[in-house]
């Protein structure tokens, strides 16, 4: 670095990148540390203008060690996967310069660099949303793109694969495949793009994020405890999968809705049985989910064709997809008649992300939540209870695009001066 | 039957049958007219002095046709299964001769002779407590009496088995496999007692009969569901199930608590996995059902060897099996801790069965529950709420007999001059 690494010069990369939610699921691990999966899995990648995350990288010779902050708080890089990713993207890293700013850095000279990562997700952690996957997705893309990695998305989805299994399929926008690979190296256990989010971008999605008091299993706990002790996981992986990876891959490429929301919420359930095949048993769905799939089956019977396909992750959160406008305004409507707000909650802050969908809906106001009509399918049966609290509230939201570098540098996490967060 | 017609005889038998606790689970029949089932299972039977179901049965020239009361209620018979119940005994019956009374019956008469059918269960129908088992084992046991049928238990159990699938268990007490058979006929399907139940009677069983607003899938709905949709219950009938029952057979021909309890917890979590995998999916158990399962895992890790078994059936009730009473009487304190009785509760009917195991808790009074100690296993843990409410009653009960003739003619459900109900 020679000059340079007495400049005070700060190089930063700010990246978006998305969420995911899996419609064939990714549940156990054939090799626990390189984070290599028993089956594929396909994934909707979710627009991150409502969930997504933002990470600013940057190198300084000023920086004494590598940090992160974690939405403003400090938080510890030491875990093997975070330096994994860490090291993967260094060692890849090419000549960079920039003659204006007096920057040079040679190939071999990244690894000297340390570097500050501050992160920040615009939807609540703790709400059991995938923020992992997310978080190392954008933490390789914005590293590839601060360290001049010019290998392809699909070798940075390895990497970010590394960090978190999920991770990799946050790598492409729209509609994407994880391939398990064979390869002991997990070179080619990747993230492919099946096709992108213009696509089938009719797709509406409702996410109900569910109260609850329990603590969950961390899914790495869980996925291990499954591979070890369920008879039916590995049934699953090697007979089950393998043929809805295939009818999935079909059903997306031509936009049959019927044959999508069968197969996501056959793989969500089997993905549960798992769970509870396993020893000790695992629970992430409690009774509103229950009653959640119980509301959308009975409507798709009603409705003969499926209206509506549901899938739950590691906890009790149920995202929820429509064909399009028309039936997910439906489906608010129903979701809000099936679990009102609590009487201290303003509608606003009930239904997040898209609210266009609420106007369709024709609610502005609590009054017209509680006026809301008895949905048809309930009209041969008692009207259920409408417990009030049991969701914390829904977000609208739709297919969206993979990860992007925010060129506007007033949206960086990390002053561009101090590489210290703002 | 020539001049007897005339008479006003009536001729009946008491029997009182058991209900059982499946430990390796029947879920999915082959031959649903039958009642084949795809798997072998093992029980344990139930204590009828706590849980069982008594029934009269009688026949009288003076009856214009088959009737039944159940629970004083007047009960149609027209269904298949009590039809085909009702003509294989009539089919097995042999000559009977009371010179006393002067009752000649030939083998042949029992065809015209209608009967009358009263039935009672010591325990609530509706709290799912496989009534369904107890009643079908009772009706076939009762009528074969009655009929003078000289078939052995087995072939009794293949006809009770045609009622009710389970039913066929509760023809013997103790320890009992239904042996799913080959024949087409079905006539190999038949339950065989494994060990009575003096064989292993330090067993406590306590059942937690759980509070629940949801209607049930009904058993039967629910299995032809699993046979037709989900693709893990073969697997589990075929390749899981056989490896159990030679490992049920041998813990409990040997007493070995730890491995009873681990088949018996697993299995039970098997048959849930497969409900959930089912096409709509079926949730028997709920969040309280979920609660009992953490706290006794807990407890298990805990003590290394485990203390408990939990088995559940088609419902949100926990079956809890103890291996002997000191075990069992922790077992009651820690329930009790976890799920106190409303204040409106009183202990008394809080606790049910076998209140012995109540006094060597040293329990008498709601202020003995209020200042039980913290279960040890939660020592370095938040202690959890203590949810009020979610448990209706305990049910202290121990392994139990097979079906019995009553011969004092003061419990008959039937007025032996009329053949009504009393």
């Amino acid at each position: 670095m020679g000059d340079e690494s007495k400049k005070n010069w700060v190089l930063m990369v700010t990246a978006q990148s998305p969420t995911n939610i899996a419609v064939i699921k990714y549940w156990g691990k054939r090799d626990e540390t390189l984070i290599l999966p028993v089956n594929d899995s396909i994934s909707v990648t979710l627009d991150p203008e409502h969930l997504c995350t933002t990470t600013t990288v940057a190198v300084s010779p000023s920086f004494n060690k590598d940090l992160m902050w974690l939405n403003g708080k400090e938080f510890s890089l030491a875990g093997a996967r975070y330096q994994r990713c860490l090291s993967e993207i260094r060692g890849r890293a090419s000549d960079f310069e920039d003659e204006e700013k007096g920057i040079c850095i040679k190939k071999g000279d990244w690894e000297k660099l340390n570097v500050h990562i501050a992160s920040y997700n615009n939807f609540p952690t703790a709400a059991g949303l995938a923020s992992s996957a997310a978080g190392f997705a954008c933490l390789v893309f914005a590293l590839a793109k601060l360290m001049n990695v010019k290998e392809d998305c699909g070798t940075l989805s390895a990497i970010a694969r590394q960090g978190s299994g999920s991770a990799c399929r946050s790598l492409y926008g729209g509609f994407v495949k994880w391939d398990m690979g064979k390869d002991l190296s997990g070179n080619d256990s990747v993230a492919v793009q099946l096709a992108d989010e213009a696509h089938w971008d009719d797709l509406v999605i409702i996410i109900a994020v569910v109260s609850s008091r329990q603590k969950e299993t961390s899914s790495t706990a869980g996925m291990r405890d499954s591979v070890e002790t369920s008879p039916l996981l590995s049934y699953r992986s090697k007979e089950v999968v393998p043929k809805r990876i295939v009818q999935m891959e079909e059903a997306i490429k031509t936009r049959d809705f019927p044959t999508f929301s069968k197969l996501a919420c056959t793989d969500s359930n089997q993905f549960h049985a798992v769970c509870l095949d396993t020893r000790p048993p695992i629970f992430y769905m409690n009774d509103t989910s229950h009653r959640i799939i119980s509301y959308m089956e009975k409507w798709n019977r009603f409705e003969v064709t499926p209206q509506v396909a549901y899938t739950f992750d590691a906890g009790p959160n149920a995202v929820l997809i429509a064909p399009n406008r028309k039936v997910a305004t439906l489906l608010l409507q129903k979701l809000l008649f099936y679990f009102p707000p609590t009487p201290d909650t303003e509608l606003n802050s009930y239904v997040i992300g898209d609210k266009s969908i609420l106007k369709d809906a024709g609610i502005e106001s609590m009054k017209d939540v509680d006026s809301l009509p008895l949905p048809s399918e309930l009209k041969d049966s008692i009207p259920p209870q409408r417990q009030k609290g049991d969701i914390s509230y829904f977000i609208c939201t739709r297919p969206g695009r993979g990860p992007v570098v925010l060129a506007d540098e007033t949206q960086a996490l990390l002053h561009p001066k101090t590489g210290l967060p703002k």
